[in-house]
């Protein structure tokens, strides 16, 4: 499913988009010294690494800004409590109801 | 360079290589709560796991209790303080010797 986007509308995508990614990350930043305060023995430095790891896999995959992905990834945000529909008013009625359709999957 | 090693002194060794990990553990936990504790810009935990992988690929370079490797491990970790000839009292004279070469390098 390939929408036109207007210039209007990437400035809107592109808030909310690093709006989104911006508290994903600092929530990650709160997590994260949560985890490195409380461990006490050494080796769970390394599964706190690796759940890093495995962060930064999901952040990759998921905020994906070519606008080919961005209906499909809003949906997403929508339905995981990242972004609120609200935050994607001015997109074209098609869009809102795409990114509907996803956050009712 | 290879040592015969005595059940007396693969004790000693034992004791003196999980003394000098623990150590090194220890202080690398330190560090990371430190760097931890210390960031605000969320983008600074990727450095953060990217300084640990790098820590533990010279820990496990480093650590390697093979006793064809013992020798030069040791040395290693008398050069760097980790370790005092000290902690090795009781190896034989000819690893002894051995490993202060290497610390002498």
């Amino acid at each position: 499913m390939e929408f036109g986007w207007s210039g209007a509308e990437k400035k809107i995508a592109r808030r909310a988009f690093e709006r989104a990614l911006d508290s994903e990350l600092q929530a990650l930043l709160a997590e994260f010294k949560a985890k490195a305060a409380s461990i006490d023995d050494p080796r769970s430095v390394w599964d706190i690494r690796d759940w890093l790891s495995k962060r930064q896999r999901q952040i990759d995959e998921l905020y994906d800004f070519r606008y080919s992905q961005l209906s499909f990834v809003f949906g997403r945000l929508v339905r995981d409590g990242k972004l609120a529909m609200s935050d994607l008013a001015g997109l074209s009625e098609d869009k809102l109801e795409f990114i509907q359709r996803v956050v009712d999957l």
